[in-house]
Protein backbone atom coordinates (compact mmCIF):
# COMPACT_ATOMS: atom_id res chain seq x y z
CA UNK A 1 0.00 0.00 0.00
CA UNK A 2 1.21 3.46 -0.94
CA UNK A 3 -0.31 6.91 0.02
CA UNK A 4 -0.30 9.41 -2.79
CA UNK A 5 -0.23 13.06 -3.00
CA UNK A 6 -1.87 14.68 -5.65
CA UNK A 7 -1.82 18.43 -6.45
CA UNK A 8 -5.57 19.20 -8.74
CA UNK A 9 -6.51 21.95 -10.30
CA UNK A 10 -10.10 22.52 -12.08
CA UNK A 11 -12.51 25.07 -13.79
CA UNK A 12 -15.53 25.15 -10.79
CA UNK A 13 -17.77 26.27 -13.40
CA UNK A 14 -19.69 22.88 -14.47
CA UNK A 15 -19.09 21.28 -10.93
CA UNK A 16 -22.01 21.77 -7.63
CA UNK A 17 -18.34 21.97 -5.63
CA UNK A 18 -15.67 19.44 -4.39
CA UNK A 19 -17.60 17.34 -2.56
CA UNK A 20 -19.81 14.38 -3.37
CA UNK A 21 -23.23 14.98 -3.04
CA UNK A 22 -26.78 13.20 -4.41
CA UNK A 23 -27.56 15.06 -7.00
CA UNK A 24 -24.90 17.42 -8.72
CA UNK A 25 -20.98 16.70 -10.91
CA UNK A 26 -18.47 17.13 -8.13
CA UNK A 27 -14.82 17.13 -8.71
CA UNK A 28 -14.52 14.40 -6.19
CA UNK A 29 -16.43 11.71 -7.86
CA UNK A 30 -14.60 12.47 -11.11
CA UNK A 31 -11.17 11.87 -9.30
CA UNK A 32 -12.53 8.55 -7.80
CA UNK A 33 -14.51 7.14 -10.59
CA UNK A 34 -11.03 7.61 -12.39
CA UNK A 35 -9.05 5.78 -9.84
CA UNK A 36 -11.71 3.32 -9.51
CA UNK A 37 -10.95 2.70 -13.20
CA UNK A 38 -7.12 2.53 -12.41
CA UNK A 39 -7.74 -0.56 -9.93
CA UNK A 40 -10.01 -2.85 -11.78
CA UNK A 41 -13.20 -1.47 -10.45
CA UNK A 42 -11.88 -0.64 -6.64
CA UNK A 43 -13.31 2.13 -5.24
CA UNK A 44 -10.43 4.25 -3.89
CA UNK A 45 -11.75 7.26 -1.76
CA UNK A 46 -9.67 10.70 -1.87
CA UNK A 47 -9.17 13.27 1.16
CA UNK A 48 -8.81 16.47 -0.16
CA UNK A 49 -7.51 19.51 1.36
CA UNK A 50 -10.39 20.90 2.28
CA UNK A 51 -13.79 21.77 0.24
CA UNK A 52 -15.00 24.18 -2.65
CA UNK A 53 -18.47 25.71 -3.23
CA UNK A 54 -20.12 25.22 -6.50
CA UNK A 55 -18.43 27.66 -9.49
CA UNK A 56 -15.34 27.90 -6.95
CA UNK A 57 -12.18 27.07 -8.99
CA UNK A 58 -8.53 25.65 -8.00
CA UNK A 59 -5.08 26.00 -8.96
CA UNK A 60 -3.84 24.26 -6.35
CA UNK A 61 -6.30 21.97 -4.43
CA UNK A 62 -4.41 18.93 -2.61
CA UNK A 63 -5.67 15.65 -2.00
CA UNK A 64 -4.44 12.07 -0.72
CA UNK A 65 -5.33 8.82 -1.53
CA UNK A 66 -3.87 4.93 -0.85
CA UNK A 67 -3.00 2.53 -3.38
CA UNK A 68 -2.17 -0.99 -3.98
CA UNK A 69 -0.76 -0.45 -7.40
CA UNK A 70 2.98 -0.21 -8.19
CA UNK A 71 2.82 2.28 -10.23
CA UNK A 72 6.58 4.48 -10.70
CA UNK A 73 6.12 7.85 -8.95
CA UNK A 74 6.57 9.75 -12.70
CA UNK A 75 3.34 7.47 -14.08
CA UNK A 76 0.83 8.49 -11.97
CA UNK A 77 -0.22 11.93 -13.42
CA UNK A 78 -0.11 11.00 -17.19
CA UNK A 79 -2.46 7.84 -15.75
CA UNK A 80 -4.92 10.19 -14.01
CA UNK A 81 -5.13 13.07 -16.53
CA UNK A 82 -5.79 10.49 -19.29
CA UNK A 83 -8.86 9.66 -17.82
CA UNK A 84 -9.88 12.97 -16.52
CA UNK A 85 -12.07 14.97 -18.51
CA UNK A 86 -11.29 18.30 -19.29
CA UNK A 87 -11.94 20.84 -16.61
CA UNK A 88 -10.47 18.91 -13.86
CA UNK A 89 -6.40 17.90 -13.88
CA UNK A 90 -3.67 16.65 -11.82
CA UNK A 91 -0.87 18.97 -11.87
CA UNK A 92 1.83 16.95 -10.12
CA UNK A 93 1.60 13.21 -8.57
CA UNK A 94 4.01 12.29 -6.01
CA UNK A 95 4.09 9.41 -2.90
CA UNK A 96 4.36 10.66 0.31
CA UNK A 97 4.51 8.73 3.47
CA UNK A 98 1.36 6.76 5.29
CA UNK A 99 1.09 9.75 7.67
CA UNK A 100 0.86 12.39 5.70
CA UNK A 101 -2.65 13.69 5.84
CA UNK A 102 -4.21 16.45 3.11
CA UNK A 103 -6.24 18.05 5.53
CA UNK A 104 -5.02 17.60 8.69
CA UNK A 105 -1.02 18.69 7.75
CA UNK A 106 -2.05 21.65 6.35
CA UNK A 107 0.53 24.55 7.49
CA UNK A 108 -1.19 27.67 5.39
CA UNK A 109 -3.59 28.07 2.59
CA UNK A 110 -4.00 30.54 -0.15
CA UNK A 111 -7.08 32.03 -1.69
CA UNK A 112 -6.74 34.69 -4.80
CA UNK A 113 -10.15 36.21 -5.62
CA UNK A 114 -10.42 38.51 -8.83
CA UNK A 115 -12.86 41.31 -9.26
CA UNK A 116 -13.35 42.92 -13.08
CA UNK A 117 -13.47 46.92 -12.47
CA UNK A 118 -15.09 47.85 -15.63
CA UNK A 119 -18.51 49.35 -16.71
CA UNK A 120 -19.56 46.43 -18.50
CA UNK A 121 -19.76 42.56 -18.24
CA UNK A 122 -16.91 40.87 -20.39
CA UNK A 123 -18.02 37.69 -21.55
CA UNK A 124 -14.59 36.07 -21.26
CA UNK A 125 -13.97 36.57 -17.27
CA UNK A 126 -17.83 36.15 -16.56
CA UNK A 127 -16.86 32.38 -15.08
CA UNK A 128 -13.60 33.55 -13.47
CA UNK A 129 -14.39 37.26 -11.35
CA UNK A 130 -17.09 39.36 -10.29
CA UNK A 131 -17.56 42.47 -11.90
CA UNK A 132 -17.97 45.92 -10.90
CA UNK A 133 -18.46 49.16 -12.16
CA UNK A 134 -17.81 52.54 -10.44
CA UNK A 135 -14.34 53.86 -8.56
CA UNK A 136 -13.03 51.38 -6.54
CA UNK A 137 -10.16 52.99 -4.03
CA UNK A 138 -7.88 50.22 -4.28
CA UNK A 139 -5.80 52.46 -0.96
CA UNK A 140 -8.96 52.16 1.26
CA UNK A 141 -9.06 48.06 0.69
CA UNK A 142 -5.33 47.82 1.49
CA UNK A 143 -5.88 49.37 4.76
CA UNK A 144 -8.47 47.18 5.54
CA UNK A 145 -6.37 44.32 4.42
CA UNK A 146 -3.70 45.11 7.23
CA UNK A 147 -6.75 45.08 9.93
CA UNK A 148 -7.50 41.75 9.13
CA UNK A 149 -4.00 40.14 9.69
CA UNK A 150 -3.38 38.54 12.39
CA UNK A 151 -5.10 36.12 14.79
CA UNK A 152 -8.51 36.54 15.62
CA UNK A 153 -12.28 35.18 15.97
CA UNK A 154 -13.48 35.53 12.45
CA UNK A 155 -17.13 35.09 13.44
CA UNK A 156 -18.31 37.75 11.46
CA UNK A 157 -16.82 36.38 8.25
CA UNK A 158 -18.67 32.41 8.81
CA UNK A 159 -21.55 31.70 6.69
CA UNK A 160 -24.48 30.68 9.19
CA UNK A 161 -24.70 27.45 7.29
CA UNK A 162 -21.30 26.36 8.97
CA UNK A 163 -21.87 22.73 10.14
CA UNK A 164 -18.03 23.73 12.44
CA UNK A 165 -17.90 22.30 16.06
CA UNK A 166 -14.74 23.96 17.30
CA UNK A 167 -13.81 27.43 17.53
CA UNK A 168 -13.42 30.31 15.22
CA UNK A 169 -10.09 31.31 15.64
CA UNK A 170 -8.09 31.61 12.55
CA UNK A 171 -4.80 33.28 12.14
CA UNK A 172 -4.58 35.32 8.46
CA UNK A 173 -0.79 35.85 7.58
CA UNK A 174 -1.41 37.80 4.69
CA UNK A 175 -4.26 39.95 2.97
CA UNK A 176 -3.39 41.99 0.29
CA UNK A 177 -5.23 43.59 -2.78
CA UNK A 178 -3.49 44.78 -5.97
CA UNK A 179 -5.12 46.29 -9.25
CA UNK A 180 -2.90 45.05 -12.47
CA UNK A 181 -5.05 46.77 -15.96
CA UNK A 182 -8.88 46.22 -14.88
CA UNK A 183 -8.42 43.62 -12.43
CA UNK A 184 -8.89 43.60 -8.31
CA UNK A 185 -6.62 40.81 -7.24
CA UNK A 186 -7.23 39.79 -4.19
CA UNK A 187 -4.99 37.23 -2.20
CA UNK A 188 -5.35 35.71 1.53
CA UNK A 189 -3.28 33.70 3.15
CA UNK A 190 -3.63 31.90 6.44
CA UNK A 191 -3.39 28.63 8.41
CA UNK A 192 -7.47 27.84 7.58
CA UNK A 193 -10.73 29.75 6.68
CA UNK A 194 -14.48 28.95 7.68
CA UNK A 195 -17.28 28.36 5.62
CA UNK A 196 -17.63 31.66 2.92
CA UNK A 197 -15.02 33.21 5.16
CA UNK A 198 -12.84 34.81 1.70
CA UNK A 199 -16.27 35.85 0.15
CA UNK A 200 -17.74 37.55 3.01
CA UNK A 201 -14.06 39.55 3.25
CA UNK A 202 -14.10 40.80 -0.02
CA UNK A 203 -17.65 41.55 0.48
CA UNK A 204 -16.76 43.75 3.07
CA UNK A 205 -13.95 45.00 1.67
CA UNK A 206 -15.22 46.39 -1.54
CA UNK A 207 -17.93 47.98 0.55
CA UNK A 208 -14.87 49.59 1.57
CA UNK A 209 -13.26 50.08 -1.42
CA UNK A 210 -16.67 51.68 -2.30
CA UNK A 211 -16.94 53.90 0.10
CA UNK A 212 -20.06 52.64 2.01
CA UNK A 213 -17.80 51.65 4.78
CA UNK A 214 -14.49 52.60 6.60
CA UNK A 215 -11.15 50.77 6.94
CA UNK A 216 -11.09 51.89 10.31
CA UNK A 217 -14.56 49.76 10.80
CA UNK A 218 -12.64 46.32 10.53
CA UNK A 219 -11.60 45.90 13.90
CA UNK A 220 -15.31 46.68 15.52
CA UNK A 221 -16.35 44.06 12.73
CA UNK A 222 -14.07 41.08 14.04
CA UNK A 223 -15.22 42.47 17.59
CA UNK A 224 -18.61 41.81 16.87
CA UNK A 225 -18.28 37.94 15.98
CA UNK A 226 -21.45 38.69 14.34
CA UNK A 227 -22.31 37.45 10.75
CA UNK A 228 -24.60 40.15 10.89
CA UNK A 229 -22.00 42.98 11.08
CA UNK A 230 -19.92 41.94 7.77
CA UNK A 231 -20.74 42.83 4.20
CA UNK A 232 -22.09 40.67 1.56
CA UNK A 233 -20.88 36.91 0.35
CA UNK A 234 -19.45 37.95 -3.10
CA UNK A 235 -20.00 35.49 -5.60
CA UNK A 236 -18.17 32.05 -6.27
CA UNK A 237 -16.61 32.49 -9.93
CA UNK A 238 -14.10 34.94 -8.57
CA UNK A 239 -12.55 32.93 -5.96
CA UNK A 240 -9.52 30.52 -6.32
CA UNK A 241 -8.44 27.88 -4.23
CA UNK A 242 -4.38 29.09 -4.87
CA UNK A 243 -2.23 27.11 -2.96
CA UNK A 244 -1.77 24.60 0.08
CA UNK A 245 1.09 24.58 2.11
CA UNK A 246 2.57 21.41 4.25
CA UNK B 1 -35.56 54.18 -40.40
CA UNK B 2 -31.83 54.34 -38.33
CA UNK B 3 -28.90 52.32 -39.24
CA UNK B 4 -27.46 51.15 -35.97
CA UNK B 5 -23.79 49.49 -35.91
CA UNK B 6 -22.87 47.38 -32.80
CA UNK B 7 -19.46 46.05 -32.13
CA UNK B 8 -19.96 43.00 -30.12
CA UNK B 9 -17.97 40.57 -28.02
CA UNK B 10 -18.82 36.57 -27.99
CA UNK B 11 -17.49 33.89 -26.07
CA UNK B 12 -17.75 30.92 -28.90
CA UNK B 13 -17.17 28.09 -26.46
CA UNK B 14 -21.46 27.25 -26.77
CA UNK B 15 -21.82 28.51 -30.26
CA UNK B 16 -22.61 26.67 -33.50
CA UNK B 17 -20.65 29.74 -35.00
CA UNK B 18 -21.49 32.91 -36.06
CA UNK B 19 -24.27 32.59 -38.94
CA UNK B 20 -28.00 30.74 -38.54
CA UNK B 21 -27.81 27.69 -39.50
CA UNK B 22 -30.85 24.43 -38.86
CA UNK B 23 -29.33 23.05 -35.68
CA UNK B 24 -27.24 24.53 -33.33
CA UNK B 25 -26.53 27.70 -31.52
CA UNK B 26 -25.50 30.63 -33.14
CA UNK B 27 -25.01 33.93 -32.15
CA UNK B 28 -26.64 35.51 -34.75
CA UNK B 29 -30.23 33.90 -33.86
CA UNK B 30 -29.32 35.21 -30.16
CA UNK B 31 -29.35 38.63 -31.28
CA UNK B 32 -31.97 38.70 -34.16
CA UNK B 33 -33.79 37.20 -30.97
CA UNK B 34 -33.26 40.18 -28.88
CA UNK B 35 -34.01 42.27 -31.37
CA UNK B 36 -37.72 40.79 -32.00
CA UNK B 37 -38.45 41.43 -28.55
CA UNK B 38 -37.52 44.84 -29.10
CA UNK B 39 -39.00 45.50 -32.18
CA UNK B 40 -42.43 43.76 -30.74
CA UNK B 41 -41.98 40.73 -32.78
CA UNK B 42 -40.86 42.91 -36.07
CA UNK B 43 -38.18 40.45 -37.09
CA UNK B 44 -34.60 42.20 -37.84
CA UNK B 45 -32.44 40.49 -39.49
CA UNK B 46 -28.64 41.74 -38.42
CA UNK B 47 -25.44 41.98 -41.26
CA UNK B 48 -21.94 40.89 -39.74
CA UNK B 49 -18.47 41.75 -41.18
CA UNK B 50 -18.40 38.05 -41.70
CA UNK B 51 -19.28 34.84 -40.06
CA UNK B 52 -16.90 33.09 -37.07
CA UNK B 53 -16.83 29.17 -37.27
CA UNK B 54 -18.08 27.07 -34.05
CA UNK B 55 -15.72 27.91 -31.39
CA UNK B 56 -14.06 30.80 -32.42
CA UNK B 57 -14.20 33.94 -29.81
CA UNK B 58 -14.58 37.80 -31.08
CA UNK B 59 -13.51 40.86 -29.21
CA UNK B 60 -14.80 43.07 -32.42
CA UNK B 61 -16.80 41.53 -34.67
CA UNK B 62 -18.88 44.50 -36.22
CA UNK B 63 -22.62 43.95 -37.17
CA UNK B 64 -25.52 46.51 -38.51
CA UNK B 65 -28.97 46.63 -38.88
CA UNK B 66 -32.08 48.91 -39.42
CA UNK B 67 -34.60 49.74 -37.00
CA UNK B 68 -38.12 52.18 -37.09
CA UNK B 69 -37.47 52.66 -33.15
CA UNK B 70 -36.98 56.18 -32.05
CA UNK B 71 -34.54 54.96 -29.09
CA UNK B 72 -31.67 57.21 -28.10
CA UNK B 73 -27.99 56.18 -29.28
CA UNK B 74 -27.08 55.78 -26.13
CA UNK B 75 -30.06 53.58 -24.73
CA UNK B 76 -29.05 50.84 -27.43
CA UNK B 77 -26.66 49.22 -26.16
CA UNK B 78 -27.90 48.52 -22.74
CA UNK B 79 -31.71 47.83 -23.99
CA UNK B 80 -30.00 44.60 -26.14
CA UNK B 81 -27.34 43.55 -23.56
CA UNK B 82 -30.28 43.33 -20.63
CA UNK B 83 -32.15 40.63 -23.01
CA UNK B 84 -28.64 38.85 -24.38
CA UNK B 85 -27.73 35.55 -22.68
CA UNK B 86 -24.41 35.88 -20.84
CA UNK B 87 -21.93 34.92 -23.90
CA UNK B 88 -22.18 37.42 -25.99
CA UNK B 89 -22.42 41.68 -25.56
CA UNK B 90 -22.42 44.39 -26.87
CA UNK B 91 -19.56 46.80 -26.69
CA UNK B 92 -20.55 50.13 -28.54
CA UNK B 93 -24.11 50.70 -30.30
CA UNK B 94 -23.80 53.87 -32.55
CA UNK B 95 -26.17 55.61 -35.12
CA UNK B 96 -24.14 55.54 -38.86
CA UNK B 97 -25.23 56.81 -42.25
CA UNK B 98 -27.83 54.38 -44.19
CA UNK B 99 -25.16 53.59 -46.37
CA UNK B 100 -22.85 51.93 -44.07
CA UNK B 101 -22.07 48.02 -44.39
CA UNK B 102 -20.75 45.88 -42.64
CA UNK B 103 -19.31 43.69 -44.49
CA UNK B 104 -18.34 45.55 -48.24
CA UNK B 105 -17.27 48.94 -46.16
CA UNK B 106 -14.39 46.60 -44.42
CA UNK B 107 -10.89 48.19 -44.67
CA UNK B 108 -8.84 46.21 -42.14
CA UNK B 109 -9.33 42.91 -40.04
CA UNK B 110 -7.50 42.04 -37.32
CA UNK B 111 -7.61 37.99 -35.96
CA UNK B 112 -5.72 37.16 -32.61
CA UNK B 113 -4.61 33.23 -32.50
CA UNK B 114 -3.15 31.99 -28.85
CA UNK B 115 -0.80 28.89 -28.42
CA UNK B 116 -0.23 28.22 -24.72
CA UNK B 117 3.35 26.68 -24.81
CA UNK B 118 3.43 24.18 -21.38
CA UNK B 119 3.76 20.63 -21.07
CA UNK B 120 0.39 20.10 -19.60
CA UNK B 121 -3.03 21.32 -20.93
CA UNK B 122 -4.50 24.49 -18.12
CA UNK B 123 -8.04 23.77 -16.92
CA UNK B 124 -8.70 27.71 -17.30
CA UNK B 125 -6.96 27.64 -20.49
CA UNK B 126 -9.15 25.51 -22.56
CA UNK B 127 -11.29 26.90 -24.64
CA UNK B 128 -9.28 30.17 -25.18
CA UNK B 129 -5.83 28.63 -26.13
CA UNK B 130 -4.29 25.41 -28.32
CA UNK B 131 -1.95 23.46 -25.87
CA UNK B 132 1.34 22.80 -27.53
CA UNK B 133 3.93 21.26 -25.26
CA UNK B 134 7.94 21.33 -26.14
CA UNK B 135 10.67 23.87 -27.57
CA UNK B 136 8.56 26.59 -30.13
CA UNK B 137 11.13 28.65 -31.89
CA UNK B 138 9.64 31.90 -31.73
CA UNK B 139 12.36 33.78 -33.64
CA UNK B 140 11.43 31.26 -36.61
CA UNK B 141 7.96 31.96 -36.49
CA UNK B 142 8.59 35.65 -36.79
CA UNK B 143 11.00 35.48 -40.44
CA UNK B 144 8.19 33.37 -41.34
CA UNK B 145 5.76 36.22 -40.66
CA UNK B 146 7.36 38.62 -42.43
CA UNK B 147 7.00 36.55 -45.60
CA UNK B 148 3.35 36.43 -45.43
CA UNK B 149 2.84 39.95 -45.45
CA UNK B 150 2.08 41.75 -49.00
CA UNK B 151 -0.80 41.11 -51.65
CA UNK B 152 -0.59 37.38 -52.53
CA UNK B 153 -3.04 34.45 -53.93
CA UNK B 154 -3.86 32.77 -50.31
CA UNK B 155 -5.39 30.01 -52.55
CA UNK B 156 -2.37 27.44 -50.40
CA UNK B 157 -4.35 28.70 -46.88
CA UNK B 158 -7.83 28.30 -48.05
CA UNK B 159 -10.12 25.73 -46.91
CA UNK B 160 -11.29 23.49 -49.62
CA UNK B 161 -14.71 23.76 -48.26
CA UNK B 162 -14.93 27.15 -49.08
CA UNK B 163 -17.44 28.56 -51.38
CA UNK B 164 -15.74 31.68 -52.40
CA UNK B 165 -16.54 32.77 -56.07
CA UNK B 166 -14.31 35.44 -56.90
CA UNK B 167 -10.12 35.26 -56.68
CA UNK B 168 -8.34 34.41 -53.01
CA UNK B 169 -5.97 37.22 -53.76
CA UNK B 170 -5.53 39.04 -50.32
CA UNK B 171 -3.31 41.58 -48.31
CA UNK B 172 -1.76 41.14 -44.99
CA UNK B 173 -0.43 44.11 -43.76
CA UNK B 174 1.23 42.27 -40.28
CA UNK B 175 1.41 39.10 -39.51
CA UNK B 176 3.29 39.00 -36.41
CA UNK B 177 3.93 36.79 -33.05
CA UNK B 178 5.15 37.32 -29.54
CA UNK B 179 5.51 35.26 -26.74
CA UNK B 180 4.16 36.71 -22.87
CA UNK B 181 5.03 33.91 -20.49
CA UNK B 182 3.42 30.97 -21.84
CA UNK B 183 1.49 32.26 -24.40
CA UNK B 184 2.08 32.38 -28.30
CA UNK B 185 0.45 35.68 -29.75
CA UNK B 186 -0.29 35.46 -33.41
CA UNK B 187 -1.66 38.74 -34.53
CA UNK B 188 -2.98 38.87 -37.97
CA UNK B 189 -4.15 42.18 -40.00
CA UNK B 190 -5.11 42.36 -43.91
CA UNK B 191 -7.80 43.51 -45.98
CA UNK B 192 -10.01 40.44 -45.75
CA UNK B 193 -9.35 36.32 -44.81
CA UNK B 194 -10.02 33.17 -46.67
CA UNK B 195 -12.18 30.48 -45.27
CA UNK B 196 -9.93 29.02 -42.15
CA UNK B 197 -7.09 30.87 -43.26
CA UNK B 198 -5.68 31.98 -39.95
CA UNK B 199 -5.80 28.56 -38.80
CA UNK B 200 -3.63 27.65 -41.49
CA UNK B 201 -1.75 30.04 -41.29
CA UNK B 202 -1.24 29.35 -37.69
CA UNK B 203 -0.89 25.25 -37.96
CA UNK B 204 1.93 26.33 -40.47
CA UNK B 205 3.74 28.41 -38.27
CA UNK B 206 3.44 26.36 -35.68
CA UNK B 207 5.26 23.30 -37.74
CA UNK B 208 8.39 26.24 -38.57
CA UNK B 209 8.09 26.68 -34.87
CA UNK B 210 8.87 23.13 -33.86
CA UNK B 211 11.42 22.65 -36.67
CA UNK B 212 9.17 20.31 -39.37
CA UNK B 213 9.14 23.29 -41.56
CA UNK B 214 11.88 26.50 -42.35
CA UNK B 215 10.64 30.11 -42.72
CA UNK B 216 12.04 29.97 -45.95
CA UNK B 217 9.40 27.29 -47.28
CA UNK B 218 6.48 29.99 -46.84
CA UNK B 219 7.37 31.84 -51.01
CA UNK B 220 7.31 28.53 -52.15
CA UNK B 221 3.96 27.51 -49.99
CA UNK B 222 2.34 30.94 -51.76
CA UNK B 223 3.54 29.97 -54.70
CA UNK B 224 2.16 26.52 -54.96
CA UNK B 225 -1.26 27.88 -54.71
CA UNK B 226 -2.06 24.18 -53.35
CA UNK B 227 -3.61 24.08 -49.89
CA UNK B 228 -1.97 20.83 -49.58
CA UNK B 229 1.49 22.48 -49.42
CA UNK B 230 0.43 24.49 -46.17
CA UNK B 231 0.26 22.99 -43.13
CA UNK B 232 -2.68 21.76 -40.73
CA UNK B 233 -5.72 23.61 -40.07
CA UNK B 234 -5.48 25.08 -35.93
CA UNK B 235 -8.03 24.27 -34.40
CA UNK B 236 -11.05 26.99 -33.49
CA UNK B 237 -10.75 27.52 -29.93
CA UNK B 238 -7.55 29.56 -29.89
CA UNK B 239 -8.83 32.14 -32.57
CA UNK B 240 -10.33 35.36 -32.10
CA UNK B 241 -11.93 38.13 -34.36
CA UNK B 242 -9.99 40.79 -32.68
CA UNK B 243 -10.64 44.11 -34.39
CA UNK B 244 -12.88 45.73 -37.92
CA UNK B 245 -11.76 48.85 -39.25
CA UNK B 246 -13.95 50.88 -41.96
Amino acid sequence: MQRLKCIISYDGTHFSGYQIQPNGRTVQEEIETVLEKIHKGKHIRIVASGRTDAGVHAKGQVIHFDSNIAMPEANWKKAINALLPKDVQVKKAEKVSDDFHSRYDVKEKEYRYFVLNTEDRDVFQRHFSWQHAGNIDVGAIQSACKLLEGKHDFSSFCSAKTDLKGDKIRTIYEASCYKKEDMLVFCFKGNGFLYNMVRILVGTLLEIGKGKRSARDIPGIIRAENRGEAGETAPPQGLFLWNVDY
